[in-house]
């Protein structure tokens, strides 16, 4: 979710680059198979998440095609979990009930082999947060989305390479590029098995096999309270009818393409974000699968 | 709050009519008074409701004239139940002091003689959510207010005609038609002595004695977050000033003009939300009841 | 706040102004810098606040050039408070939890010296509101914000002059005016140090030693919710970069000026709030600065 595109070093992605004309055909049908099924099937994501942009989550999952929930008890947030294609996990703003909450559903969706999408927001701040992001990696997240510093403190939390467990997370800001983050983006996803999909000026979406990096988006999204979020939770809408890379690959594409749109409407970050959840609402799947984005092997 | 008007079975709407020109023009007048009263007295109605959508149900009530305050905690839900001329009480987002504050202030507003709105959103859902509805049955809320899934499946939970213990409430949408809900409303209103709106393509408002159904508004209600609840909250301002038949009505012609307004200029879900509550600031009485609405005997 | 400028008791407000070219043009100066160096600094100013308006509070914060990140649990409001340039508390919404949170971060905010905004939302419902507020006083905030019943309450409370236990607060509506307000105001700034302000139809800030009177804004902040919050919100961006005078009145004319703008453009309540943040996010330095206002000696 970037200033322009494109942005990304194009010398060092081509040199590495795999792509194929096939592969990225391969990956644009997903995307736009993503975006055309939820507005199709219309399918429900519950979501634990945070006070500060809940509203936001759930009015950009509907504007995508899909259903909305929230939960905070341990015994609903099961249910919703039962119900729902998809399940999104923010640990944005912890209240104590979440000690139960989160590790219970955690362990359901992985036992239903259910899709969930985890934002480990602020990770660092608090025992409670740390408890809990370190408690879910067994449980093996499809989609794990977050900055660049979130990710690389998450890969530094469960252990693995490219992680640090002093990372640049600044409250719920990120000082570390999207770029450094892409070692511990591709092994989080090897971990689970899923996708990782990280943000900032040009966004990284990984399998721990290809690297996509979208282009897009504007800078008015970081003067927005939960542009990340939302993302996270229209990712999960994604995730209930799609495999992981290409539901995170469609809402980090869809965020750009409706970043940009809204941009050019904007008089400032209010308008922008009504302009954005307009373009969410009009987006098609082909429209999402044409935003640019670059591949590389990983 | 349907996709157009007028959408409702005429043949056997006007079958069962008992419709007079009397009747009509007394419920218009008391349609218009509630939403001019509104305006003129400012009434403060308190809620205990959801974190999804408390901002809209605020910016809502205040939009019609009314002035909001939501509460948590037992003690200050006492106070605010005692300062409001109605309190809105809206189950969607449970948290653990919930299971002291609603059934202390339920048993406040019933002794009070003070009127209140249910909205049972999600009913059906975890222990806690099931336990606080089933006990707030002799408490008469003066207004209940969900879609049709929720609203026989709150009859059902009460033990009432018309209702079914197994309905189609998924999360928090509705699988059951405003029809299929009648009975079921009925039921509700009678046990209260209050009103039921059930809100659907056309909605549904009864005193158990008659059944207004009320035409209007836009599917892209369906597609922004809190426009069930944040009825429910304008509902509570207009029965702080009115009976409970007019007040619902009220609410939900409100509703239906003003979604149908919003739908003409909106350009997606994002600047719907916002032309919605635009259209919500400028109605009057007047224009409120003149919104179209088919009355019979029940 | 208020309806259109200027509305103060001129005769009177002139009377008793010790203003000189040179005060004037100290505050302006530090006024137009403390909106500047926002924006140059990015300052992250936490907040403990509601759920009505926690969105609009962190749109705000971002809007002015700041950083949000709300949090419930105590270690994490500890964590920020000690992360950030300035942190914002609200009573609002008071969960259980809070009585934990609060009295820890603001021994450790004044332990600190590092400035912190009060916001007594509803001071007098519910005894945890009370305990909690009462408990601040020894802590010092470096800036008070409240409608003019509120600050009355607050200095009523802490058994300062001008204070009455029993003021005007109703649910989160003031019945007083703010020059009814100005002696608990000055009373507080003189305890605190800090400073506080008053908002109503005419904004009044003071240090305890001058009283800056505020002319702008528009009827239409009543009638969004959170105007208020979020004005506290972005004083705590401001705090976090210049004197607690400065910041509180930077904050102050930056509502005047944009809720001005805003409503010369708005078509109802919806399209208020959206013009108003953007209204936020365009807003200079100098421009804040050249918001009218009275100054006098208290």
């Amino acid at each position: 979710m970037g200033f322009c595109f494109p942005d990304a070093p194009k010398g060092e992605s081509m040199g590495k680059t795999a792509e194929t004309v096939a592969e990225r055909q391969k990956i644009e049908q997903a995307v736009a198979a993503a975006g055309e099924a939820a507005r199709r099937v219309g399918p429900m994501a519950g979501s634990i998440t945070n006070t500060v942009t809940v509203n936001f989550v759930a009015n950009a999952q509907l504007a995508v095609g899909g259903s909305a929930a929230m939960v905070y008890l341990p015994d609903e947030a099961e249910a919703i979990a039962r119900a729902g294609g998809a399940t999104y996990i923010n640990v944005g703003t912890l209240l104590p009930v979440y000690a139960q909450t989160v590790p219970a559903v955690t362990k359901t969706l992985n036992a239903l082999g259910r899709p969930w999408v985890l934002d480990p927001v602020a990770i660092g701040i608090g025992a409670l947060r740390t408890e809990l992001l370190a408690g879910m990696k067994p449980y093996k997240p499809a989609i794990i989305r977050g900055n660049a510093s979130e990710i690389i403190a998450l890969a530094g939390l469960w252990g693995l390479d490219g992680g640090a467990a002093d990372s640049g997370v600044r409250g719920v800001d990120a000082t570390d590029s999207v770029q450094a983050a892409k070692d511990a983006a591709v092994a989080l996803a090897r971990h689970t098995g899923g996708a990782v999909a990280v943000s900032g000026k040009t966004d990284l979406v990984t399998d721990g096999r290809v690297a996509a990096r979208s282009h897009g988006g504007s800078p008015m999204m970081a003067r927005v309270t939960g542009c990340g979020c939302s993302l996270g939770g229209v990712a999960a809408v994604y995730a209930a009818v799609a495999e992981p890379f290409a539901a995170a690959l469609a809402a980090t594409a869809a965020y750009n393409l409706a970043g940009r749109q809204a941009a050019e409407k904007a008089a400032g970050s209010g308008s922008f974000q009504m302009h954005f959840i307009d373009a969410l609402y009009r987006l098609t799947g082909n429209a999402i699968a044409a935003n640019p984005f670059d591949l590389e092997e990983v």
